[in-house]
Order: structure tokens, then sequence, then C-alpha cells
């Protein structure tokens, strides 16, 4: 199906036509689409900026080597070094680039299938940050923060992948930080992971490790399981030279690539949402474009990120109702494409789990989903716009997630649910539905239940006390002291640890090692 | 514009065309109707599964009275004393009904439009609960928590109208009650406000105290600023007898009514979410019917508000996302009909201002704004399900309406906003928007910026402290301590203390009544 075909419809296939793995009522890739930001012909006037800037702007900083390639594409060069994306070559990426892919979890059975709208839950960020889960303050993240943080998400059911969330700050370099990210991320979990890398060096550095992990030399690239973090702009309108090396030499490895543009409204791209917008998807799709002419068949994710600054000091907010119209518009602009997508949600200025983080991570990921991202990058566990994360909240977010995908998943309307005779035999019955099989029979498919978000009567919480951060903390100790992953067998991993300069102690990835 | 010509198109009229009062990215009556549950078809079935429960099947227990009228105008009785609305007369009333019209408030500058999917944020419930500022424990609510509440909210700029949230219970009858609630709303806020009446006693009382703080006989009819909260049917599809006698007197005096139907779905409404909106379409319907058979010029609200039961327990479970999907699918129906609406959103099952309270309320609140619902219900200062109401929670609350409002405004698109120029000259120039005049002007119609949302820096937060909660609390005790309305002159509220039992004392209402 190509982008005229599909533009401007932004109906979803319905949910309920979907195969559900278990009798639950919610799954990953629930279909979304069904709040619409933008007017179609709204769609068409920021696509068209969007392409005026890429012919006509067009980018400074472009590497030699992929300065070559672009060119011998059709691409061309002004005498100020920028490189200019004939519209033709842009549409004709727009249509050819796979629309619909998997993003493999070193199980097989947590594979997602992103495109299409399917709506994917899952974390993200670089957080350099986290919040002691002891002492309650921010300190540096560490390696073990981003293997727990891991390990936790394997274990939470409404978190569909799992990309790298906070910096191993206790790396010597960036080589060491790449290495240990990679490591720490597949040490935690099977669900879909994704790393960047700082340099092509770094992505040089990974495919043995990747490979060794997949089972053999050239493996990985057979069933890519690690997604590469892609910022390979720095707004406005300018290639990041390092970035673009990793890019290269990771779409050459087969790796999948989220091509991240973001921008900051007001600072670093238009302080007029709109003109973010189509800031963001000119720069993101300049990496696809080059993505596509380095490999046609590469795994390119959609990820205009435009985020908000206050304007009155210039600080990122990513709470704010803005920042979840940017990401809502900008998940439109990715279905317009028929792309598949990943926007940034989930992102409270609030340093706690509190009411404030509650809203903001509650109405934007609410928006980012119904607007239909493949992949909603930031939904669980980050605090402070992306400055922290929170073992606590993982958990807290996890329980909204199942929330929030209940709602994308929508009403079923069938002869069932709407049966006249159900209403009519209680009304002239009984008088009420509690026994009803309909009742008996919906409540498994229609009904989520939460595992710690508190439903009990006023009663029964004046009674029982109990606070839902002492629910999540407990869910956190029992997760983190139990789930030790061992996806990785021991000759690979002693195989990993003579090859790199694992940080990670051995003994800190067993039971019993004193910290959980 | 007939509902023909209308179903289905579920398209805003752009805010940017509105006329916003001052320079804000957000006003009451903004636009919603981006987030569709239901497809075009689907709400035709749901539709016709409403009008055949309304022909076939019928209501019980009408009143004498009711029961003349509505057979007079076409209605029947069946032998088991069932009502039955036919089709012809249930479409006839939708087609005729008043589409839009005006609530008014005591001030008139704060009157709300509604109708047309314009979107306003309010207070509702009938909480028997509330959380005690000073001991942070739930206790019975009084007649000064409602006035507290009241004025309070009178300063809350996201919350448009506000309708009675707790229950006075410190009043000895029935009248009293009524008549306490009305007074204690009106001296609150002059911005519109909702009680109930038990029966049509306490409508046929409360209309002389209306006309005297209106100006005199009668003038309460001609700017009705007291609208009916009137929960016409006990669910499944049978009348409550002493509301269809208190709405008969209502509607008679002119007086806006609130048409509520409020089952719990899997307990007295069907299980499945579909069937669910369909018999609360049904019951709200009936009720709009027998309002137009009283007075085709009447004020009407559809507030088909299907509530959740946790099926595990039957306890009712406000925060679900089931719930939001409800009020959705339920705003999106009054679309349908194009009808004034109102939904209930922001119903958390947390007791506490706390992480769980802001996602529910997050979610809840935006799925509703966006459906369109003219009023939404709830959207503030409540807890525990509807048990309780918190004092500060009204300010939290407020900060997130006006998030939620700004996301409802949704992303201009103009020349302006997609200006090639201003990316041109910055990408080719300084490199940053920040000092750009585009900025500067976006600056206030773009954005909006909390009040006490944390927005401050990691490094900020640690050195100045401080927590959400106290900052709400702050403004609680700001508001209350200063902000006691006079807009009732004192020899009407002499006459109204000489003529009715009025159980808050007037120092109460006074400032530096040792209190706050």
């Amino acid at each position: 199906m190509t982008r005229r075909e599909k533009r401007g419809t932004g109906r979803r296939v319905q949910p309920r036509e979907q195969a559900s793995p278990v009798a639950s009522p919610v799954w990953p890739g629930m279909t979304g689409g069904r709040y619409l930001p933008l007017d179609p012909s709204e769609l068409e006037r920021i696509h068209e900026l969007a392409l005026r800037l890429l012919a006509d702007l067009g980018f400074s900083q472009i590497t030699p080597s992929l300065e070559s390639r672009a060119v011998a594409a059709g691409c061309y060069l002004d005498d100020d070094g920028r490189l200019h994306f004939p519209r033709a070559l842009v549409e004709d990426v727009i249509a050819r680039t796979r629309r619909k892919f998997s993003l493999h979890g070193i199980d097989p059975a947590r594979d997602i299938e992103i495109g299409s709208r399917r709506v994917h839950m899952g974390t993200g960020g670089a957080a350099p940050f986290v919040m002691d889960f002891n002492s309650g303050r921010y300190r540096e993240s560490t390696v073990a923060d981003l293997f727990d943080i891991t390990r936790l998400v394997d274990r939470l059911e409404h978190v569909h992948f799992c990309h790298r969330s906070v910096i191993a700050r206790d790396t010597e370099s960036v080589l060491d930080l790449d290495i240990n990210t990679i490591y720490a991320c597949l040490q935690g979990t099977t669900k879909p992971v994704a790393v960047s890398y700082t340099d092509s060096d770094s992505v040089r550095a990974a495919i043995p490790l990747l490979d060794r992990i997949a089972g053999g030399d050239g493996k990985f690239r057979e069933r890519p399981f690690c997604t590469v973090v892609c910022c390979h702009v720095v707004p406005p309108m300018r290639f990041a030279e390092e970035s673009c090396d990793a890019m290269e030499a990771a779409v050459e490895a087969g790796m999948p690539m989220l091509m991240i543009s973001a921008g900051q409204a007001g600072a670093t791209a238009p302080a007029a949402l709109a003109g973010a917008v189509a800031q963001a998807c000119a720069e993101t799709l300049a990496g696809l474009v080059l993505c596509n002419i380095i490999d046609p068949e590469c795994r390119a994710i959609f990820a205009a990120w435009p985020f908000v600054s206050d304007l009155r000091t210039g600080a990122m907010s990513g709470g704010s109702g803005e920042q979840s119209l940017l990401a809502a518009a900008s998940a439109q602009m990715a279905g317009f494409y028929d792309l598949p997508s990943s926007m940034p949600a989930g992102m409270t200025d609030s340093k706690l789990p509190d009411a404030q983080a509650g809203w903001e991570k509650g109405y934007s990921v609410t928006l980012a989903a119904h607007a239909g991202a493949s992949m909603i990058h930031e939904s669980a566990g980050m605090l402070g716009s992306l400055m922290g994360a929170s073992l606590e909240s993982y958990v807290l977010d996890n329980e909204m997630l199942g929330a929030i995908l209940r709602t994308v998943g929508g009403i079923e309307v069938s002869e069932d649910t709407l049966n006249y005779e159900v209403i009519r035999d209680v009304v002239l019955g009984e008088g009420h539905y509690l026994g009803h099989a309909q009742t008996l029979a919906r409540m498994k498919t229609e009904y989520l239940y939460p595992e710690i978000a508190d439903r009990r009567s006023l009663n029964e919480w004046e009674q029982g006390g109990g606070d839902l951060r002492d629910a999540a903390r407990d869910r956190v100790r029992k997760i983190l002291s139990e789930h030790y992953p061992s996806h990785i067998a021991a000759d690979v991993d002693a195989w990993i640890r003579k090859n790199y300069n694992i940080v990670l102690p051995a003994e800190r990835m067993r039971p019993g090692n004193g910290v959980w």
C-alpha cells in the first residue's frame, strides 16, 4: 500500500480482529489511530514544508562518506556545503521503505511487529541520574542500575520493549560505555532492546558480541535483537557527524535504526508547534533517506521527537500539554507516511512519582497511543524531564500502561455485546447483571485488573493502610531479588568477559548478591 | 443542523477559529471531538439497540402525572405497567430538542455555552466524605465543606462550572439538605452551579430563593443559573419516582436539567461495554423525551454515565480504563445525536492525590475531552471513586485540566506557524530560535504555564525542596483565607436566612472566622 492510497484515512484495523495471545483485553500491538489532532489538509501542509526544507534549505555537516553516497543517489551539495534532498528522492524513499517489520527479542515470543499504527509501550531515555532505591535521592546512574532496570522491565507485562534508559556513568571510555550498555541490556531482558553508539568504532566493536549472543558469525543480522538509537541530527538542520558515521556502520551491519530528531521547540526548533513538527519531519526523513541509500532493505523507524522548552527558562518540559500535542501530531505524520514510528511520552517534569507525574504521564501516553505511535518511548520509569529514572516508577507506570492499553483496545461492538435479549432477561428477571452468563464471560475479556493500583473501599483502605509507592517498592524488591535472567549461556558470557571490558561484576548478576 | 446531516463526521470547528477572550492558549468551550472510539456504523448499531429498548422493552415505575403526559404524547403503557417510547417520538425529540444553550453563572461573564462538542471542565459528584484539610483523614462532609469547595473552585481558572460535589450531611431533613446545598453553592461562586432535588417539594421550596437571588419573582427563569442534577432512572430501565416528580417540577420552573443515567456495567448495566452504552443511551433519551414532553423549550443535557464495577468485588472503579472508554463512547454518542452532553471523568480509585490519582484522572479526562463531551463532571477534586473530595485535589487537578485543555486546543496550522523563512533565517543565522520574533510572539499564545506543577531543574529541586501537595495546600489556604465572595447582597442574604433554615453560620462566611 502506498502512502497516496493510505493517507488521511487514519482508521485502525479493529483490535478485536487481531489475535489476542491469551484471554486478556490487552496485548502488544493493539491498533491506535482514533485520535487525529491534524486534519488531512494540515498533514499535507506540514509535509509540504518538510519537503521544502529538505530540498531548498538542506543540511550542513554531512560526513564525506555519506556525501558521496547521497550525491550518487541524487542529492546535491551547495556552495556552502549543505546537502539538499530533492523532493522526488524523498517521496520515493517514503514510498518504498519498509512499512512494517519485526523488532526481535532474544526470545522470539517477545518479538514485536511495528507499523500500521500498532501500539507498543517501552522504555527509553538517556538519564544521567537514578533515584537511589534506598535513600530516595538522585545519584549518578551506573551499569548495575541499567541491569536492574532491564531485568525489572523484563517482568513488567505492559512494557513491550526495553530500550536503554540510563547512562552507565561508571564506565571510562565511550567504547566501554557502549559495550557495557549492550551487555547490561541483553543480560537483563529477552524483550527487544536498543542502545546508542557514540561512533562507528563502537558499532564495529559490538558486532562480534552481538553475533556471539545470537549464536555465531553473521547470526545477529538474521534476527537483529538490538536496535540503534540514532540521533543523526543536531537541530536545526545539521547532521551529527559521529552519529552519522555510527549510522552508516550500523545500517551496513543490518541493525534496526531508530532515527531521532530531537529539537526543542523555541530553542532548536520553531516555537510554533506546527513548525516544530515540520522541521522534525524533515530532519527525520533526511535520516530515513540516508539509511535507505545505504541499504534499501534497512529497518528504519520514524522518530520525529520534537521536545518542548519552557520559554520562560529555556528548560525542557517533557510533561507539558504542548509536548503531548507534538508527539501526537508527529505520530499522525508517521501514519500519514505509513511508516513505523516512535514517539516520546510519559516524560514528566516532576522529580517524584507523585500526582503530577501521574497526570503528565497519563495524558501524554494516552494521546501518543491513540494517535497510533508504533512505539512509545519513555513510557515507563522516567522522572524530571528525562533527567532521572526510578525503579518504583517503572512498576507504577506499568500499571498505568495496562489501563491505557485497555483504552486503545476500544469497545467491541458485536451481536453479543449489543444483545437485546440479555438486557430484556435481566430487566424482566432478576434486575441485575451480576450473575448473568454474559457478565461471567466478559469478566476476563473486557476488563483488565490492576496489580497494585488501589481499588479498595474507603473503609478497607482506612483499615488496611498502605501506600501505593510502598506496594510498588515491594514489587521492585520481589522481582529484583528473584529474577536473574539466564538466557545467555555461561560460555558465551565467559567469552564476552574475556574479550571486552565488562564493568558489571559477575556475582552482581546472581541471586544472593547482598544487594536485593 | 439535523442529526442525519451531522452524524459520523466527528470533526470539530477548529478552536483557533473561535475567539479567545484573552491571549491564552486555553479557554472555556474549546472544541473537542478528535478522538473517535466508535466507527459510524457502530454508533448506528448502538443507537438502534437504544431505540429498541425504548420501544420494545420500556420502563417500569413511571409516575401517574408523567404517564398521562407521555401517553398523550404518543407513548403507551403495557399490561405490566411499563412505559414504551415509540421510535418516531424518540427520533423526533432528538431532532428538535435544543442543541446548544447557555448555562448561566450569577456573573454573566462566566456563562458557558454547551453543545457542538465545546468542552468545559467542572466539578460534580455527591461524595459523602471529605478528606479533612488538617488531619488528612476522611470524615463526613458538611455544608461548610461545600461552601469552601465552591469558593475555592470560584478561583480555579480551568474549572468552568461548579456542580455540587459533596453532600451536606449536617442537615436534618431532605428539604434542609437541598436548600442548604443551593445556598452554599450560590454563595460560593458566580460560575454556573448545579444541585439535585430530592423531590418536587424541594423544587417548589427553592424557587423563591432562586428568584430572590436573581432579582425578583420570575427572574430566575430568565437566566437560570442553577442546573438540576437529575438521576431520573434506577438502571436497568426503571424510573426513579421521586426524581421524576422533581424533574417535572423543575422543567416547569425553567431549570436546566442534567439527565443522568448512572448504571454500573456488570451490575445494573450489561458487562459488555457496548451494551452498557446502549442501555445508558436508552435511559438518558427516555429522560430527554419526558423533559421535552413537559416543555419543548427545555434545556436538557445528555448525561449517559455508565459506570464500571470491578467484577471481582462488585465495587465501583471510577479510575479504570474501561470507565474512560464508556465515557468517551457516550460522549461520541452525544456527538452523534448532536446534543449537549456531560460525561464523568477524573474519578480515581485512589484515596490520596498520588500517582495513581494523577494517571487515572489524566487519561480519563483526556479521553472524555477529546471525545467532545460538552461538560466533564468530576474533573476536579474527587478521590476514592467519588466517595470523597479533597481541597488540595481541586488545586492539583486544576493544573492538570489546564494542560489537558491545551491539548484540546490542538496545533495551529497556518502561514505563520509553517513559515519557511523563519526556519531558514535561524538555520542560516544564529542557529537557534530563542530570541526570534516568532518565539516571543508564540510564548503566550501557544504555551500554557502551570501555577504549581514543578518544572524546576533537578538541581533546583534538590536545593529548593518542597512538595507538590504542600504547594497545593498553600494555594488552598491562600484562596480560602482571602476569597469570601460577596455577590449576594446583605438584604437578600437576610431574607434567605429569615425564610429558610440555613445551617451555615453567617460568621463562617466572612474573613477572620478563625478557620482559615
